[in-house]
């Protein structure tokens, strides 16, 4: 008797002690509202040819449209709301999830074609901007369904940005705390207030995405192709309306507006709003732009070798096919233009390694990202000089400014916390019966965002669609991990987050 | 003309500046004496069996004892003599190197069998403890050879441990200045003179090489195996007087002796003269010794799953089979009793990643090493709780003690220089035309010094024979990376190392 009020006490008071939900809720409320009523326009494009598929999104957008306004009307607060810190994470996994799960109706709704584990896997890798997919024989699905994938990614996309320049600094994730002054530091100020700074980034990323649309139309693409290919271009998401994702274009100009516009979604989005305001850095004076460049034209370097010289390939169409695969696997967009497997062991060996690489922060690329490796390279260049001259600590600086002290230690546990997903995943993949190549390179083509994997099954050839789906609900948590800089996932499994 | 002049003053004067090969030289001459004394040995094993291969040995000895006693010579001091920080790095580079070198010279004139390049990879690989073999038919060899093979792991083997203990910690070289206070510190000291230290280590080393030997003996291997597999298990090198490897030996006592002696060689060599003089922490209670001993366990019940409950072995098999592998590939030895490929995928992928860890450091193992992944669970969990309490940063224990603000970034630094090895060696190796599998897990196994790699090329039931020279070169320079810790080499690529 006196035990189980005792528990009953200590569980009242473990619930007082708990995280605040309700401003969370409020905003995933407020957020499957608006996801419910992007549903509008895949079922506008169903209906206008006719389709009875437009039902599919009426089906979804109601369950979808229902809950949100409940919570969101459940736990509206009175006047502005504020997230401190622990609701900052738990908006951030919460948000995601719960999305992905709304988001992958339409794919269940769709007759018998899909599980909900495809359904899932399609959703999560659309928001996340992944861009693998389960679906094979896109070029006879109905235009809805097509529009909703380029529709998801550009939204992820969208949250990518707004999440990494507005809350993951503050979140202090992954060596991130770095760019917290772009917003924060007064005198360095890119705007004065948040919301204007993503009013800003929402108007470049639309002129973007339009930018890109028109250029694709010109180019030769159908109006509906250069709309999806577009969305899921400028957020580095790969999605793609043919099997044969930029394969089925056989026009180069096509590829090179896609290589620009992969490029210019994976550069630091408030460089973008700098340079429009006229300060200074630019945006190719940015050291993150410039590395991932630099990256770049090495591997396009190695595979112009491989192809021209080696294969005797004409120069022009080895440039932009080597160029082409390299930045859809560096800013993990993830298009296929060719199987660069049959290019030869080294070409594997470039793409193996490009997977892990990524963009710049605070674009909508994944990966490791570029600042992380420009971290790693000052501190192991300041501990070779530490070597020779151990009583002299020379201050390590990063763009002209001192490294801050916690920024070693953050990235390191970043990368280890990377690794060890990484390790994990692939065991796992393993566990299912995959072999090691394709194990490998589809975790880290999850947990990087990139899309495509290696070998004969998730090559940039093939599809996710006939792997078991214990591997398929794997990969999907690698990819929100990955997506959320692990961290902010981690930081929910320890026992002081849920102790207020 | 004023050029020319300018240009001969600045030489002469970086020339002064140079740093002071006299002692550095000296001791690589006494260093080459007792490698040319050692020689005598095998001569003296075919000369028993009157095989005239003996005169390899001699007309090796001879060009390397005269070196040695010209440099000895020389450069000797008058008294005693310190070497300073660079003339540290100077000689642990160049030793290796030199005695490589030489060492190559009794398997460069076995006849027409080997090449140079071949010579120079077996040398390397044994006097690093490596244990990738260019050789085949090692069955029908002349016993001297394969004395030579075991001879080289074994003082290799030596010269690590002493290099770990007495040398890096004072480099500083990735965090192993953590091992400094083991014997600098007074109240903690293990004994009083680094002398004493070091014959406490070799007589420990050669204990254990005596017992491993007469259990080996006891149970049933020759004279002759016994020795050479005692020499070449404590000196967790791998090499071994038959094809087969450890599958020749049908016995399982075997196999269980070898598991003891491979863990025997790969803990801290410090610990056993704490033990020895009766000090804490014993042997089973070190840290590094533990999580070693935590992760062949879970890399053991994985492959039991799928070894007994899986394919139905019987359990003592299973058992048996799976801890020898994961031992000999944990401890960076790399016997072969299996071709664990046929295990299936999950094996192959528990193998690979199990190339990476390595032992403890302060032994003879290779790798990343166990004190390394503890590093950077601290430092994981560590940001993990700063996450949620920005403004309170909790000091980072190892051991009991506090973690020195220095070693992260060290750590750090050593990461990123192995991954960055690991990337150039894989792509080199793929740029030789080799494929992604033998390429990662043979740039894996020559960094972190274990032996085998995967695939039909170089896995476990391979050989490196067949590679291209050039492939041998870049495998031949990982494992010197590997086993001098990088950052030993890395260092003399700075400019102002040549700066005195």
């Amino acid at each position: 008797m006196a035990k189980t009020e005792t528990r009953a006490i200590r569980a009242a008071w473990l619930l007082t002690r708990m995280p605040d939900f309700k401003p969370v809720l409020f905003v995933i409320g407020v957020l499957l509202c608006g996801l419910a009523a992007s549903m509008a326009l895949p079922a506008t494009a169903d209906a206008l040819q006719a389709n009875p598929d437009w039902q599919v999104f009426v089906f979804s957008a109601l369950p979808t449209g229902f809950v949100g306004m409940l919570l969101a009307l459940a736990y509206r607060g009175r006047g502005g709301f504020t997230l401190n810190l622990r609701q900052g994470f738990l908006l951030t996994t919460l948000s995601w999830s719960i999305l992905t799960a709304f988001a992958a109706l339409p794919f269940a709704h769709l007759g018998d074609r899909l599980s909900y584990t495809d359904a899932f896997f399609e959703a999560i890798s659309g928001l996340t901007t992944t861009g693998s997919t389960v679906l094979v024989g896109l070029d006879r699905l109905p235009p809805g369904i097509l529009l909703w994938r380029s529709i998801l990614q550009w939204l992820g996309g969208m949250g990518i940005i707004a999440m990494a320049i507005l809350l993951l600094p503050f979140l202090r994730v992954g060596g991130m705390q770095l760019f917290r002054a772009e917003s924060s530091d007064r005198s360095d100020k890119v705007v004065s207030r948040p919301w204007d700074l993503a009013a800003y980034i929402g108007l470049v990323y639309l002129g973007l995405t339009a930018a890109c649309a028109a250029a694709y139309r010109l180019a030769g693409m159908s109006g509906f192709d250069a709309v999806n290919h577009a969305m899921t271009t400028v957020s580095t998401g790969g999605y793609s309306t043919h099997d044969a994702s930029f394969g089925f274009f056989t026009n180069s100009a096509v590829q090179w507006i896609g290589i620009v516009f992969m490029l210019s979604g994976s550069v630091p989005f408030v460089a973008y709003i700098r340079t429009l305001r006229g300060r200074e850095p630019v945006l190719w004076r940015d050291g993150q732009v410039r590395t991932m460049l630099g990256i770049v034209l090495v591997a396009v370097a190695a595979l112009l070798a491989v192809l021209w010289i080696g294969d005797g390939k004409p120069f022009f169409d080895s440039l932009s096919l080597a160029l082409f695969n390299v930045v859809s696997i560096v800013t993990t967009t993830g298009y296929a233009a060719a199987d660069y497997q049959l290019w030869g062991p080294l070409s594997v060996g470039v793409f193996f390694l490009l997977t892990f690489v990524g963009g710049c922060t605070g674009s909508t690329a994944g990966g490791i990202k570029v600042f992380r490796f420009q971290v790693l390279w000052i501190v192991g260049q300041s501990q070779l000089r530490h070597l020779l001259q151990p009583h002299r600590m020379a201050p390590m600086s990063y763009g002209g400014r001192v490294l801050p002290d916690d920024i070693a230690p953050s990235v390191l546990a970043f990368l280890f916390a990377f690794i060890g997903g990484f390790v994990a995943l692939s065991l796992g993949l393993t566990a299912f019966g995959l072999d090691l190549v394709t194990s490998l390179s589809g975790a880290a083509s999850a947990l990087a965002n990139v899309g495509p994997g290696l070998g004969a099954i998730i090559g940039p050839a093939g599809t996710y669609a006939t792997l078991p789906d214990g591997a398929k609900w794997l990969l999907a948590a690698g990819m929100l991990l990955g997506r959320l800089e692990l961290f902010t996932i981690l930081v929910l499994f320890q026992r002081a987050f849920w102790r207020w």
